[in-house]
């Protein structure tokens, strides 16, 4: 097992109700601003009861943050933010609104050009206090300090992580998912799945425990994902695929083993390129970064067929293409597509993704740092 | 799932070499409690590490807190506190050691007689802050809010929790571990799977994602633990076995789902009576408990049973009674035995600590409150 420092300082507010809980938990004399997206929380209820739990607290709404919230976009809600010189921070909504609001946060106090944190790791500091209320379990952003922020101007998705701008608290009611759009639960299952996956799937260091709770979140997902589809209001499954999503980037799983990031490396240029759904952008590059990695992460490959999917089979090649199969199989039964055709995209996209990956300088990607241009470029012919 | 709020605020300093990491982590101007036990620490090296990394810092040492801290000898590590104007306690041991610590910080600043802390849920405020290193892996005390304090002249063992004395860090370097005395390392094995087995075999409230974290932290202690006695030195094991024992009592498995401390609270009175190792009571207590409780255990002991010992019998009876027989041979096999005559304990016995639990009010005991005394003494001849 490698060293680490953890600790996970976002308090974690779980049920139906909770969201009475969280007046006690902001600043006296709080000036809110209320971050938001596209509008859906005034139809099913959640701004409303925000709003009654905030009765007496002075509130300052920007709603519109996009999915792959965009800088220019919350520049504007910096500007809202400064005008109103509020002093904390209620994101409602998924992991674009919450890693909206911590760009926000960043920003608020931040001398100078606020893209400078993200793309040149400024430093910032006295970032606005942040309590999220999850309507999307997805990114695990509601308990992490990370942020995923694109500039439309230059089609640039770029990212930054502090523990200064992880959320105090996070309302988890999984009666707020239940109005969601089957194509967000998808996505978010999908995306969850990768996290865990990314923090798993690399190359043993004896480091069991790890091990057994990814596995634990993957059967979770697996058993429960499908059934948010088909039995959208059953309090459990919501409760179920809620905790898993969180579990699953919460910093905890990853702790003393090397991990690999280059799914979401490489799937946020196709997002920034076509703005293809986060998740979709996953369950294309992943069965294909399994299969041009399959040599290295052979031990891993073949244990998650075991024990996730219950794939024993004694010839290795076969144990571990079944168990890709099973993960591409896995994502298409949430109906996310697994082919960049799927998505009417062919070659060209894979030399637009591969100049992008160069611009950026995501030319050694993977637990090894061995995902070069190369690599790259067969991880996305293969996912043709 | 039922509702939780949860949040694990102490900081995690894993891996070898973690020792020198605390300095940064002491309020400026620190005058350090240094808290231990036995002395084991001396020869260890592990003292000599904690000093050299408080270097230019300003300690105050407390050696000699038992196994079982009694409320005596805290309570002259409290005076020597107070002499000192201490302001931060490092507790290097075991649980012991840091569930004395907690006990020293919240009667620091308490007004009266810190006894009712525990006895009279009695509130305190401004605790000292504490710090652990933790040399003995079993009790989870380095990350959670608990403790339990022995009054000597009366044999009375009492708990009391809460957040403001959970420790801020916790150094768990599992090379601390290599010198521990076998029968030490067996407590701790058993101590933390019973840690996990209280929070798991109640009944099921769909929660797949807190089962299979039991489970993942079952399945490693039962794979490490036996490890841990034959290759003392090896630097894996010891790391697993120490993160599974932080895993199983941090709280996180716990939440959202109904918990069962009857093993526990039985076996307090065990070692409050004849001074016991805390663990061997657990290995006497928990087979019986899932015994006399089978029926409405019968779900979670089977699913133990398949899951984690794989033991698939088409008959209910003999697939719980065969788990229940493995829990036992699990224990017996990390050399901890499981009846009450392997202690030299006999009927009399069982009458005494029924005699104790009625004076201490534990007669409603299990997830269902309805381990009353006639429950509790059925569970201890079966015992015998």
């Amino acid at each position: 097992m490698l060293n680490f420092v953890f600790k996970n300082q976002t308090e974690i507010l779980f049920g139906k109700g909770q969201m009475r809980e969280i007046t006690s938990r902001l600043p006296e004399a709080a000036k809110v601003l209320l971050l938001y997206g596209g509008g859906s929380i005034k139809n099913n209820g959640v701004y409303d009861q925000a709003m009654s739990a905030l009765t007496g607290v002075e509130v300052v709404e920007f709603g519109g943050v996009e999915p792959n919230p965009t800088y220019e976009t919350l520049m504007q809600a910096v500007a809202t933010a400064k005008q109103n010189d509020v002093n904390f921070i209620l994101a409602v909504g998924g992991g674009s609104v919450i890693d909206g609001a911590k760009f926000v946060a960043a920003a608020f106090n931040f001398d100078g050009e606020p893209w400078d944190i993200l793309v040149k790791g400024a430093s910032f500091s006295n970032p606005l206090p942040i309590g999220a209320v999850l309507t999307l379990p997805a990114t695990g952003s509601e308990s992490n300090g990370n942020s995923v922020v694109t500039k439309k101007a230059t089609s640039q998705k770029r990212a930054f992580s502090s523990p200064t701008v992880q959320p105090q608290f996070a309302v988890l009611d999984p009666e707020y998912t239940y109005s969601l759009p089957p194509r967000q639960v998808s996505n978010g299952v999908v995306d969850a799945f990768v996290h865990v996956i990314e923090q798993y799937l690399t190359y043993p260091v004896n480091a069991p425990l790890q091990d057994r709770f990814a596995e634990g979140i993957l059967q979770t997902l697996i058993s429960e994902g499908p059934k948010a589809l088909s039995e959208p209001n059953n309090y459990d499954v919501r409760a179920n695929v809620m905790w898993s999503a969180t579990m699953a980037l919460n910093g905890l799983i990853g702790q003393g083993v090397p991990q690999d990031w280059s799914t979401h490396m490489i799937g946020h240029e196709l997002t920034a390129l076509y703005n293809l759904d986060h998740a979709q952008t996953l369950a294309i590059v992943l069965p294909a970064v399994m299969y041009v990695q399959r040599d290295k992460k052979a031990e891993k490959i073949k244990q998650l067929g075991e024990r996730v999917f219950g794939i024993t089979v004694a010839d290795e090649a076969q144990q571990i293409d079944q168990t890709i199969k099973a993960v591409q199989d896995f994502f298409e039964s949430m109906a996310v597509q697994t082919r960049l055709a799927d998505y009417q995209l062919d070659e060209k996209a894979v030399q637009e993704v591969i100049a992008n990956l160069e611009k950026n300088g995501m030319t050694a990607l993977g637990e090894h740092g061995d995902i070069d241009l190369a690599k790259a470029k067969e991880i996305l012919m293969l996912a043709l």
